[in-house]
């Protein structure tokens, strides 16, 4: 199942699994139903993908609020999937680039997917690839056209291809049309305080007595933010603290964990 | 007629129909009255092409919604005439190409058509050939001009020419005035029930008994997403039972079918 | 007069000329007063630029719907004139060229014209030399600046010009003040139905039975298209009646007449 | 006066007076009080400049409706100056030069006119200069820019120049602030009855009783709109009456003379 | 004080002195307390720069209508300073120069000041070195970019440095944010009768008993504005006069000094 | 503690310290609690950067008007840090570079830091980065990107590092998205009298008696303005005090205090 897959994270081949692991920094725990769901639905994909014939490209987006853990949702369908060829796509790796430098790149990546009889694509924060700033609004049309003609492109005869997108700017996307380019479409949320504790109960940070007043403080948390959360509360109010708390020593002060909280979610 | 003529498809030369094959993966169905109705209506363009001495050059829009057929439409046309230059110009070929370098590509094919003395070049999605996204709008007036210009430029002397266009985007199309520009546009509808059920038990992939209440849920279905539908249905829940299915063995889950059926029309 | 000028269309000299009757494809034919008139007047301009002292350069714009005759029209003028240089300027022979290669394409033809004591010259479609699409609106203004001052400069001592206009986007031109920049304005209406009644009568192609009720159908169609929809309703339902038709064997069946008409007004 | 320095145009110096020259094609006539006035006072200022020590640059706009006769009012202001240097800068002879080039050869225009103690400069048609359509609005803002520090620098020491500009677009000019940039703004208007009167007895084609009724019609004309619709009405309406109502033989067909005007004066 | 200091205009240093004496070309007279008051406070920043130490880079804007005396007042305070280096940076020694070469010329200019103990640029009319027009608005952000950092960043340790900007679009100045970026803002004054009066009686082209009615009609005059005036009231009503009045033999004829006046203030 | 840290400003290492150190011309004194507590919270960020595992990557903002304080506050921290690599990226050292340029710059510096195990950088005045001007808005998209994927990228395996990032203009930089780029925001904030009457007891330019007067007006002042305006208010109103002033001998003249906020805070 959903948690099993998570666990059994083995590389299949070399590098390219390192970076997909580098997609999920702070590994994959049970963060509730919702998650577990989505991961099931894609990995049926990755099924229909390594039978089909009728279909040889299958598209499927991935959106939600930044931090909601969709990359790390599609790097790890990637790499449960056993296929020979999984590569994400993403604006960190061509900070700078040309418009037209970056389409290559990402063409390129198609291409040689095609070669492979079986590939995952990964387009991470699609937003991001296409330069987009909700001023104006500002975009480059350019890889706008691309992304929609190579998820509309069949692979070669005999090959088939499953591509993920990520956004947390499904609205953009939608206003381009870039939505309806892909066949499905899942929503990745925020935690519930629900979701929220069973993540705290694995991390074992927190007082027993204090897990359900942390809990519900984090109700509509991304789980990304989370982390990061966790990250500042535990170095206490004077620092230094993080080493006993991680050990087991000792556990987060709560005052401090509700400052930390209220720095980081300001009122705007 | 229509559907005899869908069967007999035999290629009259070379690579340039394999490209049109491609053009209609799932094949070319019996799916109503209607797209039958157009398919008539456009040989006898073919026909008139033939004959003419007034209009050497005869044009025709095909618009309607993502994944009515229009593509695979027009590409039947093209097949089932047995002109000597048939060509689709599409964006798929001239990915992160310049603006100019696109127009270059698509005069060069009229230039190449008006050597044959009957030619159909098919403008295949042509807005993605004019890089066209809603916001803004934003589109390459360069490539519009072309157009413009070619839908209204007569072929030399003693040649005669169908141009043979498909849109999902006719309000663009007619706010640039390119649609005005064609001789005679035709609506590619999506299915209505009583079409859906006339593919689906053509498909042979559901009990009987279930073909009413799926045909029934697949009101207003493209036939192309109506592919993609069947395709994650046979999977089954627990992914395996394609082949089982295809072969005739087992029939389509229900319950999963209408849970496939939910991933693919969200409602935006 | 007008018909008589119409009919004995001869070719003064070589290339030029064929390019003007490519320009009027079906023939001249008697469509009514209104068409009649404005050629005169035209005529009486190539008459003022013939012997003129003080207006070395006279301008005249044609102005009407899409189809109405303009560019037949402005050519039969040039062809009718005897003057030694008669030009045309269309963006058909200036596809994919950047603006400052059409703009000196033009200005060139305006050097040539100003070596000939007398000349015409034809600015055909202007909106498309300016590469005009309404959404924006775009168009590109050097070619429009260059219009505009080559509209006002006078041609050398002893040498004189008529410069004439076609255009369906009178509004535009209009408000970009390049109207204003002609002498005088001609509006070339669509036809009604008195005026398509003589047209179908000299085409001979109906059954003398049917012209009052089919004409009645043409009110306001301008006469291009009528042609077209001629060339479409000879065909038959089924194809393959044209030749019988045109040599006059047999006649145009109504109901399909009325089916192709059907086609060519599509209510947008 | 006015009048007198009209008649006794005698070039006072080869080349540019000729082109000064060709901006008054039909002469200098008597058209009334109002062009008068402002012919005077342009006079005033050339005397300034000769013997100004504190404003070695004196700029003055001429503006008013197309053809109200700023052109050949500036060229007059220019040719009685008995200055050394005196030079129109004008669109005609920039056609399709990219705005740093027109950009450099206005500055030249300068640069030369600097090394005269006694120069006029005119800046003829600004909004033709500035490359300017209403639509959006667009222009030069680089030319403009230009024209707005040059309007500005003074001349070296002990050079004294008049610039003298004209435009059909004050309320443009007003919004850039062009307008305010120039020391003085006449405003040249259209002909009123008795102005045309005045001119019509000077031309001397009409018969003593029409020239009241045709006086009448042409209130609110520009001159050189009125010497279009001459030329046109002498044609008589078959074409070829001109040379006896020059020569004094006929006079002019008022019906004719009415149609002509209609033609011109259409409603837009 | 400031008379004192207008009267002894003795340059401190060859070459640039003479631009800045350029920028005062009918000399600096006493014209209201107001003017004087800026003039003062200038000089007490010059003290300032002098002798500080904790703030190394003082900036301070001098903007008022259009002529109030801006530039002549800024190149006064660079001259009667006796810092090393005093440099004024104008839109007139830089036209048609691209944006970045005029960034680059104006990065120079800072560049070289660092090298002096103590330094004065003006940045003459900030809005011209933009390229400023209110069309749209544009303007250019590279050297506005380049304006707001150089008059944020330090001079090198032991270098001081006054900036003093002029404008007469001190409204847009302010939306750009570059307004800010000075520390102090004086407001340029026009003239009020008062002041004017005091101009007139130094200028002595009046009758004594013309002064008062003079300077009345003079209310909200801009200094520069009256200096044309008064040329061009001197040359009289038929030109010629100009040397006896400024010889003190004649006096300005005031129903022509009101013409004038007329021609100046037009109502837009 | 804070202040402490303040005084024991001990550069750690060569020439980027000396960068840090003009930061805060004015030095760092105590001015108010919540300037002291942003401190705190800042310092407590470096501490978590030191001994993280699952957050290497740590941003923080520091916003508020312009002179609040905010650079100086950043530059003591990064001096603070005991940190190998503290760099500033400010548009100082870029002025005038082109958009890929500065790009490429602002990449140098992460790739640069990345080398080091524990670095700070600091993005000075990230609008002035991203060439933001109101009027519009426009501003460097490229940049803007470039910061976005920064901000979000991971160092490499074993590095950490800590961004700060300072603006005054926040509410454009939450409309680009970029606020929520970073993990937390500070506010930084003017002073309020009882901040400003701190500052000035540390300063000792005012008499006793004197101090609560100028505190009170200088409610709601930016730390930054408040030091420009002691210095002017040392010159005294005829220049030539400054140095009585500051070596104890005199102090401030009120009414010249008045008056010099007055030049300072003009009501726009
Ligand atoms: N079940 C889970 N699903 C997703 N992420 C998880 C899960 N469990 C733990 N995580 C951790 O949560 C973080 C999710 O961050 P991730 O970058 O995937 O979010 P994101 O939605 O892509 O954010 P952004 O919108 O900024 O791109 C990762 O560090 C990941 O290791
Ligand atoms: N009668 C039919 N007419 C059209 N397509 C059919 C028919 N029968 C089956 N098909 C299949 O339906 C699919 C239609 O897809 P097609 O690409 O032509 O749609 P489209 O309207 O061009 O879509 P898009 O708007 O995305 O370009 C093809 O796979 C084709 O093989
Ligand atoms: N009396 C006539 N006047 C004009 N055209 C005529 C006449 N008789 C027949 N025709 C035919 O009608 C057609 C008119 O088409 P034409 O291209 O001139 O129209 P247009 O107004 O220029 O169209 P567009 O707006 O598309 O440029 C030509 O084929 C011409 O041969
Ligand atoms: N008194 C006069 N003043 C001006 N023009 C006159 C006069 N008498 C005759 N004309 C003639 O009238 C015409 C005026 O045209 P001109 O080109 O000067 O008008 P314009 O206002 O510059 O037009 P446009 O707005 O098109 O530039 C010229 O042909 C000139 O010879
Ligand atoms: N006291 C004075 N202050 C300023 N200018 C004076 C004074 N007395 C005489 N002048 C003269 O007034 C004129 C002022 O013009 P100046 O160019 O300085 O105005 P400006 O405000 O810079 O104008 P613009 O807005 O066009 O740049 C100069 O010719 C100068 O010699
Ligand atoms: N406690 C303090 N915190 C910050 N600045 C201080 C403090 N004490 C004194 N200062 C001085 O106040 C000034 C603050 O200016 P700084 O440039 O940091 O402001 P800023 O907010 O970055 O301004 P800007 O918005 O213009 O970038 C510096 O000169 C600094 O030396
Ligand atoms: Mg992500
Ligand atoms: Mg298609
Ligand atoms: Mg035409
Ligand atoms: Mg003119
Ligand atoms: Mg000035
Ligand atoms: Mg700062």
């Amino acid at each position: 199942d959903f948690l099993h897959a998570l666990q059994e994270i083995i590389p299949a081949f070399g590098a390219s699994t390192d970076n997909l692991e580098r997609c999920r920094l702070n590994g994959v725990v049970d963060c509730g139903e919702r998650h577990k769901h989505i991961y099931q639905r894609a990995m049926l994909l990755v099924e229909q993908v390594k039978v089909s014939k009728g279909s040889p490209l299958v598209t499927c987006l991935l959106e939600g609020p930044t931090g909601s853990g969709k990359t790390a949702m599609a790097a790890t369908v990637g790499i449960d999937s056993d296929f020979a060829y999984v590569k994400i796509i993403s604006a960190e790796t061509m900070i700078g680039l040309s418009e037209s430098s970056k389409c290559a790149q990402i063409v390129k990546v198609f291409e040689d997917a095609y070669k492979s009889q079986l590939s995952i694509i990964v387009l991470d924060d699609i937003e991001r690839l296409l330069e987009y700033v909700p001023i104006g609004p500002r975009f480059s049309n350019l890889i706008s056209q691309t992304l929609m003609v190579l998820l509309k492109r069949l692979p070669p005869k005999g090959k088939n291809m499953l591509v993920i997108g990520t956004t947390s700017e499904v609205d953009f996307l939608e206003s381009l049309g870039i939505c309806g380019a892909f066949a499905v479409t899942y929503h990745v949320p925020i935690l519930r305080s629900e979701d929220a504790k069973k993540v705290l109960e694995q991390l074992k940070v927190f007082a027993e007595d204090d897990i359900e007043a942390a809990a519900e403080a984090l109700n509509d948390m991304p789980i990304k933010k989370l982390y990061m959360l966790i990250e500042m509360a535990v170095q206490g109010p004077h620092g230094g603290s993080a080493e006993a708390i991680y050990s087991g020593k000792d556990k987060i002060n709560m005052s401090h964990f509700f400052d930390c909280l209220g720095d980081i979610v300001r009122p705007y």
